[in-house]
């Protein structure tokens, strides 16, 4: 997924000034802390994953598995902090407003930068976010239900197996939104345009049939309301990755804070297949 | 929708020798009969509508503003039975199987040819016809329902009004196919790359938000059987024209008999806008 990026120069460098989206990572790097949510839009933001070296390709081979969940849309070199396909001067270690630390499976710190955790043996993963497909949406007049009522989107475990790869292996997180039938089929046509960024849904209606067995008890962010004349459609989630990471303790691991996502310079109509 | 067609040659004629559908259509001109389902695989087949002049423009422009269940692929010059653009030696008024004369919205005759009711003043319109786009969803390994279980499709009229245009007014007319969640997501994307034969579903799900009281009892065709992890879903169906000619009443018409359409020398894929 990095052509459309590396297409901008023969280095695959993209330049940065004066974009919203540098601004944004420089007030972060200056130590600022808030979600990402309606930061820099237009711009692709991305879930952040940090691992060792040793479990990098494990992780590389799960993403290329399970594309769906997890669309890689930058790597970083080992031991590099940069990625300048995503933002020439971008620095993984300071950029996003706030991280985790996880040791042996288990949350340690959550610091606004991770100069003091970096280290010569780690690769940066940032993977697609549905930030990017819910601006194409809401651009297109589809009105979506969390941000309508202020809240985060409803995330469910469900029952599907991912591919596994090494230690990753678990089952698939979805994202849910409800839209009445002739909306949920042109929200399937708009996100089908972005398998960068999780593509179309993975299912709708239904939602025993993906192992969801109250669909007003998500198992992250908040339930939304849903009318009669409504279906909850499905996407897969970048949240999946995390839990599968999380669930194959690995001693050492960087996360983003949810919500605090990476602000890169790479628009979101660069994603966009037509 | 003619332009890939006309792309053929300078003069919008497309050469029909040795096509399997131009071999069906003289067949059908010998006289013999018989519906074209699964005839010429691979070659667009079409709705056929006839009207007098005075009456043609403004059926022209109910098409026009229902392009869902009323893809124009064709239309003749007045009083001309030929339409080059779908297959050179065409002649109308014998290449299909069996027609419909109606006379103020009565059926008063099923003739195999039309050449005893053929006027200087009439203009024939060919509409899309979604076998084209259930053979797209089969090459993609989809089951279509009722051809698995040998039946018509099953078609019911809504509560949806479509766009009048002088004296054309009435329902929409949908066909359904029911589909797994997961396979419904699959046959959206696929369809949608079919505007010319119908394109993406309008609906699925809840019938009755539609109008559809009983979804085992179709208005057209026959009913098949939904299983209890599969949603209904419906495309808008070129039988919405012929429903609407009729109930306008014209005081002639011509269209072919229910199952048995034009076959032309198009090929579906060049229908793929991808």
């Amino acid at each position: 997924m990095l052509s459309a990026a590396q297409q901008m120069s023969p280095t695959g460098q993209r330049p940065s000034a004066d974009l919203p989206s540098r601004d944004a990572r420089l007030v972060y790097r200056s130590g600022k802390v808030g979600v990402t949510a309606g930061v820099a839009p237009g711009f692709v933001q991305g879930n952040l994953a940090i691992l060792p070296e040793k479990l990098a390709s494990s992780f590389h081979r799960f993403c290329q598995l399970n594309p769906k969940p997890c669309p890689i849309i930058g790597m970083s070199e080992v031991g590099d902090p940069r990625i300048p396909a995503l933002g020439v001067d971008l620095d993984l270690r300071t950029d996003l407003p706030r991280y985790r630390i996880w040791r042996d499976g288990k949350l340690v710190e959550e610091p606004t930068d991770i100069m003091a955790h970096w280290r010569d043996d780690l690769v940066a993963f940032v993977l697609g976010c549905s930030f990017s497909f819910e601006e194409a949406l809401i651009a297109d007049g589809l009105k979506i239900r969390h941000i309508e009522e202020k809240r985060n989107v409803p995330m469910y475990r469900t029952n599907v197996p991912c591919a596994s790869a090494g230690p990753f292996a678990g089952q698939l997180v979805v994202s849910m939104r409800p839209f009445k039938p002739a909306d949920a089929i042109r929200a399937i046509q708009i996100t089908t345009r972005f398998p960068a960024v999780h593509g179309a849904p993975v299912h709708f209606d239904k939602p025993e049939m993906i192992g969801i067995k109250d669909i007003s008890k998500p198992d992250y962010g908040d339930a939304v309301s849903i009318q009669p004349d409504e279906v909850p459609v499905f996407w897969a989630c970048g949240v999946t990755p995390q839990s599968v990471i999380l669930q194959s303790r690995p001693d050492f691991a960087i996360t983003h804070a949810p919500g605090h996502m990476l602000v890169t310079d790479v628009r979101n109509s660069e994603f966009s297949i037509q």
